[in-house]
């Protein structure tokens, strides 16, 4: 199993205290050796930091955790290799341009028997994971269904996530997308979120004895979504997506779950 | 204008040493402030460093020259901005996956008159530059002629060289383009090159007081082109590419050139 990570807020905002917390899950507090990543969205552009080695290995996390990214849609991403060797083209998040846009998605699980029945498009992969394959797969569907960009960007999510239902009959797919603007969090085992909102308090990671006073790195205004595979802090409430269920977010708001 | 810089080795190389000297072309000893990016592939993986400040400022930057990254194929990029504004998604180098693979690109000039003619086809421009424009309308002319991935790619690269010249016509268009294994020089007005190989000498940069004894830093077999706008370094012979002409490298070796 891999660790998920994903901000959806409506400030540029700093994500290294919760990036802090998953990267004490490569190796040390988790089973993730085999490599990470992360996506800042700025605008229309992206910045995506990568390595197929552990991140409290790697110069380039440690840029990330002493450089802070202001961002209001980020993915993050620590893998432990089952499907696709070790290698840079197979470290999520993966990237792709569709409608004039930049998608980023990231997977956590594993899918078996897929070969055959996710066929490659327009879109096709570059790495052996079948989680490239996953999204490659899911853009090649969106694009056959919406040929130009959706005016109805709610309404492509729903079937966006009813795409991931069917990723899911393969196996374990917990998964993250994201345009930038919005982000899809669907929840096939394990996926739990906070929206972080005035007044804000303290928390504590669970990982590392890092303590974090959000009043103090905060405006009023701020409305931050972070998603994670299992809880980062103690002290805050996390509430847990329900298994086979989505909820996309806009901007930190959850505009949208799947009907239960 | 911008500057360009790439790489081609037959062996996995640092590039600290000329991105050295670039970054002193960034509006001190050049005018180039707005934005810097440098592309570095790791077999059918890359990663991507950019920045819309100047790379002087840039602590990104600071870390692309203090960790050596080792690669084969290297497309580095400095802006000064004249179509599209200062931000990150107008920032070089563009990549695509195209046939299973990632495309990178930079530019160095200007278009005009271009935006009707060079209509969008399976890749779309994210940002608003002549140049990702360029790149994606470049792409889209070769999917079209090779639906599949081209058995022969110098054929393949001749057909993008000519590609390059009907962009060249809307302006000025030195280009660099690779899919990590190949890497395409276009030249429109400046564009100059150098392959290193044993026995090596020492280089001194034009930009700033350093010697680097390449002797010291490689083994026999190691064979080395790069590949900028105008040379890097004093005491070596730097070669250019006649204006309105390509050559076409190949881990390190020039495989072809424009018939003159």
């Amino acid at each position: 199993m891999c660790e998920l990570l994903g901000m959806s807020a409506n400030v540029p905002t700093d994500i290294c205290f919760s990036f802090t917390g998953l990267m004490h899950r490569d190796g040390r507090t988790g089973p993730h050796r085999d490599g990470w990543g992360i996506t800042f969205y700025e605008d229309r552009g992206f910045r995506t930091f990568k390595d197929p080695m552990p991140c409290h290995q790697s110069p380039i996390a440690r840029l990330v955790q002493d450089v802070p990214i202001k961002s209001r849609a980020v993915i993050g991403h620590i893998r432990q290799a089952n499907r696709g060797h070790v290698a840079l083209e197979n470290t999520h998040p993966f990237t792709r341009e569709q409608w004039g846009s930049f998608w980023t998605f990231a997977h956590n699980g594993q899918l078996s028997g897929y070969e055959e029945r996710l066929m490659p498009g327009k879109h096709r992969p570059v790495g052996d994971t079948d989680s490239e394959a996953a999204f490659c797969w899911l853009l090649n569907e969106l694009d056959q269904k919406y040929p130009r960009k959706p005016a109805n960007m709610k309404a492509m999510f729903q079937y966006a996530g009813e795409l991931c239902s069917r990723l899911n009959d393969f196996g374990i797919c917990n998964m993250l997308l994201s345009d930038g603007r919005y982000l899809l969090a669907y929840c096939s085992t394990s996926l739990h979120w906070i929206t972080r909102r005035a007044p804000f308090g303290k928390a504590r990671l669970i990982d590392e004895d890092i303590v974090i006073d959000f009043h103090q790195e905060t405006t009023p205004h701020d409305i931050v979504t972070v998603i994670t595979t299992l809880p980062l802090t103690r002290d805050e409430q996390w509430r847990a997506i329900s298994p086979r269920h989505y909820r996309l977010f806009h901007y930190g708001e959850c505009i949208a779950e799947q009907d239960i």
